[in-house]
Order: structure tokens, then C-alpha cells, then sequence
């Protein structure tokens, strides 16, 4: 009987808990426990799940976290970024395994070595992405460094998106569907950086928007792909040192990106700059960053940021050209900007979110260049089965169904970039109805 | 006998020391002490300056800086701005008067009440900008304001230049008269925020160099003029609180704003991500920026960034289409681009900075609008004689003077807004040789 204490029972945890009861009642020999802040959170999340027990606790509480792993083998952190480390030092601590879905930080990285010789896996970036980019990816490279292959180019694109039935009136064909501060702030921690035939490039902030390429999914149409930060940053666990173009960016279907990049150039995304203006209307924001003379304010926003017509409709559909107040008149810009699109970009009940991602992988096997692209796209079926915790939550309870029945060997801080994660996970996934298209281009 | 310690004695403090050595020699009841680290500096500038003795201390050491502070009535810093608290701590606890050129910090501003209880004065801004700026813009103002006239828009700049016979080839204009850091980063600390019109504006980093006004100043061509940070700053001190329109921004030559904002689009003053690339030349750094496709790099610059060909050349003269090594080929883009500045940048032997200041005064005077201009021009003379250390040392010196003399009325922290400041600093400035035209404009 294997013991699981995950913590955490917010947005995107459904499936976790849902493929685990399922287990359970398939007669594995495992027991979960779910702890949470919010009675609500477990209650929505686990009210039809009878094989789960929930608890309410202070996990933001040293003791109640302690307590709790010590009763487990497998710890599971799907609590906010910053409250992993309380998880991590008392799993070292006790000796139990830690499975989360979130990107490895200094932190965590910094425990290597204590996991290691306490014989524990710490498993992260479990999850959609990073997780099953890692997964999906690695299985094709291996497969094709098999073969013989030699790897001349990876790029690779994910985007948490929404279904098109659900933005039919929407141009920018977006909602929040995940954190939206993220989605606001995005490109704002430093520039792109990534490889293009054997070259390094940089692309800065306020272009990035602007250098997007596109990309059609089978039956879901076209999509935009912008960099993400650092796509050098997984060079050497992909074994692709010195492989002439590596790429990673983010999926936005077409019209979003053209549109987000009036709003950079504008400078409505600046969070630096605090504002304080009572009574403030969309048209009064956008007025903000306009130069003053005498055309109307669409025909000003064109001669300032070089806005295409349907970027300029974008920008009148969140009422930007409206003399409506706004629901926040105080913050930063880019607090004003999120609250008015936290109200236009919301999800409304039937809506369904969409989760898409893309590999496109370039090689050189018995003398010729070939491109193989693959994809996966996942709906969601209503707010709480996402498809974001359908494909964030049923890899990591994968991950932890590996563990609890020992199949992982090697200890210490880890990602799934190996065959015991990908192929077992990738699987299971399929038997989910989560699978990769794959494609031969050219 | 009022005896002053100066602490500081490097760049722009020369006619600091010169004018108060002047004042010894015409009688005038004072003693003057420089300290400073450095030797080198001390004897630089004070080798032809009988009358002030030099002290070369410890200057970040408390006790060293204690023990001058307790045998002199006023104190001045002409240190770096982080190291004016350890100054301004002892002038408080030995009741002394401080002055600096430097803009009232937070933590300045905190010692107003202790400063005010114990009879002192802590003058500060009183240099060329801030200095002059508010000395001369003040004065205008309560001109106009006693003519009855009403206040419609006020528009001031200011730019440490070098002039013309020094960058006869040079197609910016510029070369590094002052802090380059401050120059490579300059608008990146935060949008520039002004008043036009009664309308609140905004500037973000990604247009500031495109959105310039021009202005011509006599006998000096046309110059460029882009926003600075916070142009309400001073609304409240100048007396202008809801005045329609006001504006503060930093003067360059023509020419140099378009081509530093391709810099900017390009990427190359970020200063967030660190590169490290051996070898790097000016070509491969250039390169690192454009997108891969046939063409040049001149043609891919200007296809990405929309340069003009003038851009494109000032571009290509700072060696950036060269297969030349750069100076610097580790750190952040803003760092390897400021190495390069400081090579092609450098001031020479024989070359003379240019200080240029323009107010704009917008006004209503018995029912009519109308717009008076004006503006001061101060060359240097060598690179110890420069234009920036007259202007910046000559109004410290003469601040020093009038409380030498015991002619400022109130204590506490503040800034030279008040005729006692502006009327015998600027009457004295123009005995100097430093002195403002004036034009109607319309």
C-alpha cells in the first residue's frame, strides 16, 4: 500500500485526483490524501471521487505540511511556485518522493544531492508544459537518433487556448484559461533567446510580438507561434548540444499576436509606471498613450503603432475606444489592462478551453533532409474537466503511479526526458485519448 | 571665517573649487577643504588653486568623513549620490549645513524634519540639471506670474552635449561628456509620463526615441528632444499644480534619436539578459539582432526595424557592420554595446563639451496666448574645463556662498525654486559668462 499526499486542490488539479480514485478503485494498492486551504476547492474538486479523502489545512503551516508527509511515501506539490521548497525540505527531510508538474527552480535544483543520497526522486515539470513537451519530444528524438539520424533542428510550441466555439465573437480568439498575469506580463522578464541555423539570436520585448511565424493544425486552423525566453535552456537535457536551430514559443491562433503587440507598443502592458486616474474609461486609457492631434483615436493609434485594421477592431472589441469606466482605475498599466480583460477575455459557463501543442523536428537520415511535425490538441469539456487539468494533471498522476509502483530508477531532482517516464506516460495518455498526430512534411 | 569640507573631487568638480578659490582670493572670509580617495584627483583638480588645501581620506569610511564634518560649518557632497547619506547623517548629528548638485533621494528627504529642528539647511538639486534648470525656470515663471500673466504649458529640456568641431565626422553628434551607464540605459527605468493639454500622457521605453520634438537654439542648429521620466515631478515645487500642459525632456543633437531608437528595437541596450560569446566582432553582435534571410545586414536592419538610411549609417560608423572584435564580448546586450560607445564615443584630446538648456513658456497675458522661449549655451573649454563642470560646479559653489554669507532664509531639505536662490546665483552665474537668450515666439 503505497501512501499519496498531494497538496493543493486548485484550478487544473481535476484529473489528478480523478485518474487516481480511478486507479484506487481498480484495486491498486494505494491511498491518496488531498490537502487544501479552501474546504471549497476540496469539495469541487473531489465530490465525486469516493476513493480520495480530502483535508483541510494551512499549507502555507510548516507543522500541518510536516504532518502530513510524514504519513506518506509520495509527496505531490500542486500548490503555487513558491511553496514547493516548504514541501521539498520536509520530503527530504522524512524521505519520501516529491512529484510536481512546475519548472525546476535554483531552489529545487539546489537539493539534488540530499534527494540523491537519501535514495528519493524529486520529479518535476510533470505536467502540460513543461511535461508533456518533454515527454512527446524526447520519445520522437530518441526515436529518430535510433534510426540514425542526425538532429539538425527541434522547435517546439504550446499554447492553453479555447475552443473556437467559444470566442465566435471574439478577434482575438483568446480567454483566460490559466494564470492571466502570466499572459499579461508575457515576454517582460528578459528577451527571447534562441538558435536559428547555427546562430544565436535575440529578440527583445518590443518586437516580439511583431516576429511570430505560423503554423496550421489539422482541423483547428492557423495558429501564431511567439519565442519563448530561453530556448537554449534544455539544450543539453534533449542531448541536443550544438544542433543548429533550437525554438520554443507560444501558441496564439492567428490575429492574436498582431493585436498584443499594438497593446505593447502602446505601452499598456508597462508595469513599472503607477497610475491613479478616478473615473477612468476605456477611451481615457487608450487616450494615455496617444498623441494628441486632431484625428480620431483609431486613426492615431494607426500613425503611432502602424496597427492593421482588424488589430485596431482587436482593440475596440476589449472597449477600448469606449467612453465606458473601467473596473480599475489605480495600478500599473498592465494592472488596468488585466482587469479590464480578466471581465472580456472570461470564461462563460459551456465554454470549453483548448490545449495545443506542436513539434517540428528537422534531420538529416541516409543523406537527406527531411521535417517531421507533430501535434496534440486537447478540449476541455467544461470548467472544471480543462482540458489545462486534463493535460497538467493526468501526466503527474502517471508520474506518481510510476513511482508508487517503484518503476523509476536513478534518485535525485529530475525531469522526464527519459524512455522509463516518456513511454509508460505516452501510453496511458493515448489510453486517455491524448495523442500526438505526427506528419512528414516538405 | 565660514569654514567649508567638500568631499568629492572628481569629474565636474573644477570651477567648484575654482570659484570659492576666487572668492579666498578676493577676501571673502573662508576656509575650503576638498577630500577625496584618490590623489590623482585632488592634484588634478586643485594643483593651481592655492587657496583650498586637499585631504586625501577615506571617503566611504565613517570616522574619516566624521571627523572633517566636525571642523566645518557647511558641507558639500560631490560624491556619488549613494555615498550623500553618510554625509548628510553627520551633518544632522554635528549641526551642520549640507549642499549637493543631486536630486533630493527618499532618504534625503526623510531628514527634512531633524534638518528643520536643528536650524540647518540642506540645499540640494543645485547643479546644471537639476540646478539651473530649476534656478532660471523660476525665475520666468514668477516673472510672468507678477505681470498677472496665467500659466498654459511649460516645456523644458536640457542635454550635455559636445559641440560641433568635435564630431565633424561623427553622425550622432554625441560623444560620452557624462555617466555613459546613464546614457546607454536612459528610459528604461519606467514610462515618461507628462501633461499636454490637460491630458495625462505616456511614453513606453519601445517609442521614446521616435516620439522627439525638434528645436532650434541660435547659433546652435536643430536639436532633438525626447521625454524624460517623470515630468510632473515638479508641478507641485514650481507652483504650476494643474497647469494644462508640462513636459521635461533631454536635448540631443539631430540625427541621434532615430538611429538610437533602431538600437533600442534592435534589442542592444537590453540589460536583463547575459550573452557570452568569444570573439564576438560588431558584425556578429549586429547579427545576433536581425533575422536569418539572403540579404545584408543594412537590408535586414531596415526591413526589421524600419531605420532610415542616415540610422542605418550612424549604425554602421560605430563599427556594428565591421568584422572587427569588440571590446567586450560577455554580459548583457547594454553592456557589450556600452564598451563599444566608450571606444567611438570617447572624448579626445582638444575636444569641448557643449551644455544646452530650452524652457518653453506657454502663457495668457491680458487675453492673449502667447509662447516665450528661452534658452543658455555653455561650451567648454578643455576636458578639465568643461562645460558640465562649470555648470554643475558654478551654482553649488555660489549656493555655498550665499550660505556662507548667511542669506537663505528657512531650513530643512529643499531645492533652489525660491528667489534667494535664483535672483544672486543667476546674477552671478552671469557675471560668468553664463547667461540665458530670450525670444517671444508666434
Amino acid at each position: 500500500m503505497k501512501k499519496i499526499a498531494i497538496f493543493g486542490a486548485g484550478r487544473s488539479t481535476h484529473y489528478l485526483f480523478s485518474y487516481l480514485n480511478r486507479l484506487i478503485a481498480d484495486g491498486h494498492a494505494l491511498t491518496v490524501k488531498v490537502y487544501d486551504n479552501s474546504e471549497d476547492n476540496l469539495n469541487y474538486q473531489l465530490h465525486d471521487l469516493p476513493h480520495i479523502s480530502s483535508h483541510p489545512i494551512d499549507v502555507g503551516s510548516a507543522l500541518a505540511v510536516q504532518h502530513a508527509i510524514m504519513g506518506c511515501d509520495i509527496a505531490v506539490s500542486m500548490l503555487p511556485p513558491a511553496l514547493h521548497m516548504n514541501v521539498a525540505r520536509f520530503c527530504i527531510e522524512h524521505g519520501k518522493h516529491l512529484a510536481t508538474a512546475s519548472y525546476v527552480s535554483p531552489e529545487m535544483q539546489a537539493l539534488h544531492h540530499e534527494a540523491l543520497i537519501n535514495g528519493l526522486v524529486f520529479i518535476n515539470e510533470l505536467g502540460l508544459d513543461p511535461g508533456i513537451d518533454h515527454l512527446s519530444a524526447m520519445q520522437t528524438l530518441d526515436r529518430l537518433r535510433a534510426q540514425g539520424a542526425e538532429i539538425l533542428g527541434f522547435e517546439s510550441f504550446c499554447g492553453g487556448l479555447i475552443c473556437e466555439d467559444s470566442v465566435r465573437d471574439n478577434p482575438w480568439k483568446y480567454k483566460f484559461t490559466w494564470n492571466p498575469r502570466n499572459v499579461v506580463l508575457a515576454g517582460q522578464a528578459g528577451m527571447a533567446v534562441y538558435r536559428h541555423h547555427g546562430h544565436l539570436k535575440c529578440i527583445p520585448y518590443n518586437t516580439l510580438f511583431s516576429r511570430y511565424d505560423t503554423y496550421d493544425i489539422p482541423g483547428y486552423g492557423l495558429f501564431e507561434a511567439y519565442a519563448n525566453r530561453d530556448s537554449l535552456g534544455y539544450e543539453r537535457a534533449y542531448r541536443l548540444e550544438g544542433v543548429p536551430t533550437l525554438y520554443r514559443g507560444t501558441l496564439r491562433k492567428a490575429g492574436f499576436c498582431d493585436a498584443w503587440q499594438t497593446l505593447v507598443r502602446l505601452g499598456m502592458t508597462d508595469n513599472q509606471t503607477q497610475l491613479k486616474i478616478p473615473g477612468l474609461t476605456g477611451l481615457g486609457f487608450l487616450e494615455i498613450f496617444l498623441p494628441d492631434s486632431g484625428s480620431s483615436p483609431a486613426e492615431r493609434l494607426r500613425n503611432l503603432t502602424g496597427a492593421s485594421d482588424s488589430s485596431i477592431e482587436a482593440i475596440r472589441w476589449l472597449g477600448l475606444m469606449d467612453p465606458t469606466p473601467l473596473p480599475l482605475c489605480e495600478g500599473s498599466p498592465a494592472d488596468i489592462l488585466q482587469a479590464l480583460l480578466q471581465q472580456r477575455w472570461a470564461m462563460q459557463p459551456g465554454d470549453r478551453d483548448l490545449v495545443a501543442m506542436l513539434h517540428e523536428f528537422r534531420y538529416r537520415l541516409d543523406g537527406k533532409e527531411k521535417t517531421l511535425r507533430s501535434w496534440m490538441t486537447v478540449e476541455g469539456k467544461d470548467q472544471r474537466k480543462t482540458a489545462m487539468s486534463r493535460t497538467v494533471g493526468l501526466p503527474l498522476a502517471m508520474g506518481v503511479r510510476l513511482l508508487a509502483e517503484d518503476r523509476i530508477k536513478g534518485k535525485g531532482v529530475m525531469i522526464p526526458v527519459e524512455a522509463q517516464w516518456y513511454e509508460p506516460i505516452l501510453g496511458w495518455l493515448e489510453e486517455e485519448g491524448i495523442r500526438f498526430g505526427e506528419a512528414e512534411m516538405d
